[in-house]
């Protein structure tokens, strides 16, 4: 549930501001300039079945959450698809007020409706609670390497 | 390093029935009828700088190995790509010949060519060691949930 007068909705061109100091409280962002935006975003718009960013504005109509759903298109599980959750982060002042399990409630779904078989997503040791919370369970370890 | 007559290239429509074979030894398939493949493929292919699919194949040209790179773009990290790597198989009777450790370090070429700043898998436990042995190091949990 949402506080009073909050919207989930899909990210849109014109929250490119709020959408990105955001994005810091999550990890390093960088400089972007509103042309670098409008091409990460326009790639996301031309493949919408596959990118499903969505955010949660205040009463002021800000964004305050971020969210994204990636669909991949597998051919395991008789073709499936799986969703994978990406870059949830709440702006500071905005944590603790039912913001994230929301933002992962509507992502989770959003795949379910599309007909994905699972969602996934990678966490950090201290956010397993959150999503234990959410629904969601411990099912294998993370692997990266930076390149 | 391949053994003699082996080949790593991108996924062909051509390897249908060996590629759907060789999956089965990672997880439930099921019944892939040739125009559900062909549907999936071409999915693929529309993606090209999304999905990126590749095959090793052994000294008769049949694919034995399978791995795919999903190319993620995002806005964090400066508007950066995070390589995925997904569903790497190695039929059972070619296994302990170094091919899964080729197919990492080929798709792992690829998402660095292509300019991503990490790439990522989720493997279970009895596979951390694998991942090790091709230079991944471990960096959280992987939370699922169940449609
Ligand atoms: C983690 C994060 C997304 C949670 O969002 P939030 O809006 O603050 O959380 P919510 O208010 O929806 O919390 C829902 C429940 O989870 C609990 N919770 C929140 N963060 C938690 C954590 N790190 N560990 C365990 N439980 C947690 C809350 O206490 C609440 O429990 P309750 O329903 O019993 O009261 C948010 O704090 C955040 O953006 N952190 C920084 C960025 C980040 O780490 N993103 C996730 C990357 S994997
Ligand atoms: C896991 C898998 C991909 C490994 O492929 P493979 O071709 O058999 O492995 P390689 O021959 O390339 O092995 C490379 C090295 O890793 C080691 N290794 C292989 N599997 C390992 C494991 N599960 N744990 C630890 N080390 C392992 C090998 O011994 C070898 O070490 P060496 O170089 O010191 O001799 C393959 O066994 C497989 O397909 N398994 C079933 C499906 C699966 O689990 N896929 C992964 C999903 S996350």
């Amino acid at each position: 549930m949402l506080p009073q007068g909050y919207t989930i909705r899909k990210l849109e061109l014109g929250d490119y501001e709020p959408y990105v100091e955001t994005l810091r409280v999550l990890t390093t962002v960088g400089d972007i300039p509103l042309d670098k935006f409008k091409d990460v975003f326009a790639h996301w718009e031309k493949l919408s079945d596959t990118y499903m960013p969505r955010v949660i504005t205040n009463e002021n109509g800000i964004v305050v959450a971020t969210g994204m759903l990636l669909v991949e298109r597998k051919i395991i599980h008789e073709c499936g698809s799986v969703g994978h959750i990406e870059d949830i982060s709440v702006a500071k002042s905005e944590q603790g007020k039912g913001l994230g399990i929301s933002m992962i409630k509507e992502l989770s779904g959003v795949a379910k409706e599309v007909g994905c078989y699972k969602v996934i997503l990678d966490c950090s040791p201290h956010n397993v609670g959150f999503y234990e919370k959410c629904g969601y369970k411990n099912d294998g370890s993370e692997m990266c390497l930076r390149l």
